[in-house]
């Protein structure tokens, strides 16, 4: 029975999380901090665990957290990065829902995020949890950064073209949409029903967070430093992401549909969690609807030369809870799809 | 493993006895028909069962469907009564979802439903599937006839206080709301997103087929004829039912809100899917979003003498296809909660 | 050309107030008002009025305000209490939208609203804004108090039936619906998206601060004071407000639909804001989004000799700044309808 | 008083002519033809209309149009070339909302919707109702052709650009979403709340019929034919479109954001319903929801050297209904703004 804490479970990662863990027997969660709602039941704020998870919330500072195997972190950023170190030495091993170990340079962190960060010397040893793409890091890691919710699609997406060279990477472009848990469980007028339902916008288009964490890893597997334009968008709904990315071919690379459907094809060949659709098949954000799935589709525009790969997730479960847990699973030896086979909720 | 069949696969009801149902390594789903779309993948027509449903859908007349232990009809009414006998005969065992073994009486059922009913000798026998209240004729059921989705909510709602006979049986009102895919996945204007989105109405003042069922129920435990005022309304939402019953307390009864409460969890304790919220808690449809369980909130509005009920379920699931299964794992000896104990997707 | 200032203006009533004076040619807002906003244009906020609306919000303290003709309260409760008796003084007419002026005790205003009444000598010369029951008052009026949005389509509802005695008023029901705009535009998590998108639920069963309001305006029709139980309850949608009525016929009486609906007519007859559905009609929050109309449907079950009364109105508008306009051209003697008369938007 | 025929009135682009009309006194609506509701007075199928248009839907056929200063076409394709040459020859002037005289090559139309263009000969006639780029032609015409939705926010969002040969318009990008208003008011599964609500996908990524409308616009004004990737995408939400443009600067072409904006400002500077917002800030749809605006943000990428020009408009006011009365003004002589400077609806 494997000990898990979870620090900020009063937010939507944190409730997926024991959504996701409270019907396990090889699991049990023995500690879920919050630091305002200290003491109050964790039931009486999300009603869908009582009876599931039977406890109050605690400090932060719950000693109870060095007794467990692992601990997640559901925090906004720059709180992880003050509790890691401590948690490491007493032999904790850690997963970060935050964006606090996903950069490799702690100065370009600190541009984005806009405080220094306090452990830099862990960055190197944190592992960027995409199992589709570091598996085997994942292992045997003792932290683990998982990846953003945007990063995570659009990654998925360019992967399998980019590994292969066939696209131009100094001219990508990532449009991508989401549902409104992406913005967190807090107060703001920005996040009323009254004002984003019935309506649609970009936002971030001059910069996102998002941003380096995608270009630093796109990096790793392009040929040179990509070129990349970024633009988020909020859909009136709870959960979802869908991103529509465009890629033209390199010069000299001949290509048609089929072949690129190929290439996805091979590259995503035995992954449990990502699923290449048939050519000419389109994805829905309701297909994953609380599902730790991935689906992508492929179309190819001849006269643009240019490959149009949509790609859509649970921002709250691949991007985010589902993917953090399918990483628990890897790091403590268990089969990677433990606890997340459960189809989608449609309608 | 017991072999499942399902009549009628394309609609919500279907989908969602699939989606609870596909998972478990206790049952096998070998056939699932659909009239139109013979032939037809599951999984093109409800993407988040690829991977889970490996089937076809089939013909209404496959005669796998003689083969299998039980066979769920998810179909409109009036097309159950005509397949019933032939499959009882050859032994399978039926849990119909549709209205067509509710009604005792044939008279009433042919006046609500406009057609004349065509094996009304199976009526007496068939079960009438509330776990909370005919547990014991389940068990040894041939033939359950599965309640709507507002009859389950308003029986669960009335029934503790009419049983102990405190409530002034001939003035109940039940004002109930729905989330649209109670209207079923049919091609009609009256559904589209552009026309109840952004809206609340009430429909059917004059008449709702779901009346007669109530009144049957309700009369079994009450000590006469119960006088009921229905109202069923549309929310803008896809799945969840509230509603909101107001009963006031018969001539010469004392009692208080405590009093009241304690009434229902006396009634409902150790019901797996039946929570009797603490007094003063009011319960949320997204509290069972895609969840077996029922929540109630008891209060009492003293100046008036009248006690105000609130129940939440989740129209498809404990209104449908997981009550449909609770009923299943009784008739089959298998534990109650088979399957069904997950927690709600929230948000 | 009348001058207009709106104290509080960055909330939903003070930009539908702005939405539906600013294309008008008779007045001219010379001065709207927001605490924490002062110095921002107004078009920033609400883009809707850009190139509508060419202020700055300013203090509320701003001198402009006694210069004009008329002054909007758009706050919450509170707030204009503190203000009004300087304005008054100044030859300023008053139109608060707030609870401020409703109730004429100040005993059950402190009761319901937490803080001492700061001019209870005004609760007298307040008039009740309800056109349709107080129009003459209104046209002399210094000093109106705009009824709340559920007490608008409640009094509607129950006044025709109350003042002609047919129904027995010690069993009055109002089982009540709102949109999520009636919250206010203001940071909380329960206002959120993520929260109250598909999802419904009852709220202030054990008390709303619209309860007492309803009652003292009942009763001034009332022959005896009225047993009213009223439930309000949110819908996952912007506008709206739809009430289900349900109200016994005293006993004695003798009454079918269309004589009920005769009643109905002949009251509303000539009501430019009012209509009556025909029998068998029902109304939809759709049919007056964005208009000042409020419809009314009226069935009767016979079984229970219930009369069941369905009103839908805008809450922004009928329900609050349109109701305001209505009575602001009453007190100026302007035609009642002017600037009111728009179709809803559908879809 | 000018007067108006509306082939076509139950759908939502018919509804919304007479939402935007009725009010008006310059003009009279003296019939509205329907084939299947026939004789169902307009009111009934859009209440918002009831007390505004006291008409029955009369046959398509009804002689009363021939006498109409004007007919509109709310229709699905191939039903306006049918009738339009005979109501030409009557003295009829002709405003088509339908795709009928949108292509000028009546081969492609026909590959395109797939049926014979009968009556080729008025393509060159037809104006393209474009008033920000054809004004002069359209006070003139006799018949226009309605742009469509996406049509219109893609061209107003290219044109300045295009126009001043500062984008490579061999590699354009529109990726665009839309409510699903869109998709008109017709019967369908795909269109049900329960099935698009709280989803999101792209759709016709291999071709939309809106694709070679706007490629014959943009190569207008463009030196070459123009490259243009077009993906659209649906939203959960009745109105509002919002199109993300992507613009590669020609090669050798030096530019910055502020330079950009510019451009659109000197471009839309005058125009009634274009409005160029300020460098940083970004449109929603809910900005323009039942008005005729259409706003429009510019970003630039400068590690990729791309515009991003991100255009809202509501699909069935720009993007249909209000600009064909934008049309009508011009083509008869009023003032083009008439009817059609009310705020949008917000919330």
């Amino acid at each position: 029975m494997v000990k898990i804490g979870i620090i900020g479970g009063t937010g939507y990662t944190g409730a997926e999380l024991m959504r996701l863990l409270a019907p396990r027997e090889d699991v049990s969660i023995t500690v879920v901090t919050s630091r305002e709602l200290c003491g109050t039941p964790v039931g009486s704020i999300f009603p869908n665990l009582r009876g599931f998870i039977d406890l109050d919330f605690s400090e932060p500072s719950d000693p109870a957290l060095t007794e467990c195997d692992v601990v997640f972190f559901a925090t906004p950023h720059a709180v992880a990065m003050r509790s890691v170190p401590k948690l490491l030495d007493a032999g904790v091993r850690i997963i970060d829902l935050s964006a606090d170990f996903r950069l490799k340079d702690a100065d370009v962190w600190q541009r984005w995020y806009g405080v220094r960060h306090e452990c830099p010397e862990l960055l190197a040893e944190a592992v960027y949890g995409l199992p589709e793409k570091n598996r085997e890091e994942v292992v045997g890691a003792r932290l683990i950064a998982v990846p953003g919710c945007y990063p995570t699609a659009v990654q998925l997406g360019f992967l399998p073209l980019l590994e292969k060279g066939v696209i131009d990477d100094s001219r990508l472009i990532a449009d991508v949409k989401s549902g409104v848990s992406g913005a967190g469980r807090k107060a703001a007028v920005s996040g009323l029903l009254a004002e984003v339902s019935e309506s649609f916008k970009a936002y971030g288009v001059d910069g996102h967070r998002h941003y380096p964490e995608i270009c630093q890893e796109l990096n790793r597997v392009s040929s040179k430093s990509v070129g990349l334009v970024f633009v988020p968008h909020l859909v009136p709904m709870i959960r979802g992401i869908l991103t529509t990315l465009y890629a033209p071919l390199r010069g000299g690379v001949e290509a048609n549909a089929l072949e690129l459907h190929e290439i996805f094809q091979r590259r995503y060949r035995g992954e449990p969690f990502v699923e290449v659709l048939p050519l000419g098949t389109l994805p829905e954000t309701r297909d994953v609807k609380g599902s730790n799935r991935c689906e992508i589709s492929i179309s190819y525009s001849e006269q643009s030369r240019t490959a149009i790969i949509v790609v859509v997730e649970d921002n709250l479960v691949k991007g985010a809870s589902g993917q953090a847990i399918q990483n628990f699973n890897l790091m403590f030896g268990l089969s990677e799809t433990t606890g997340l086979m459960l189809p989608a909720l449609l309608p």
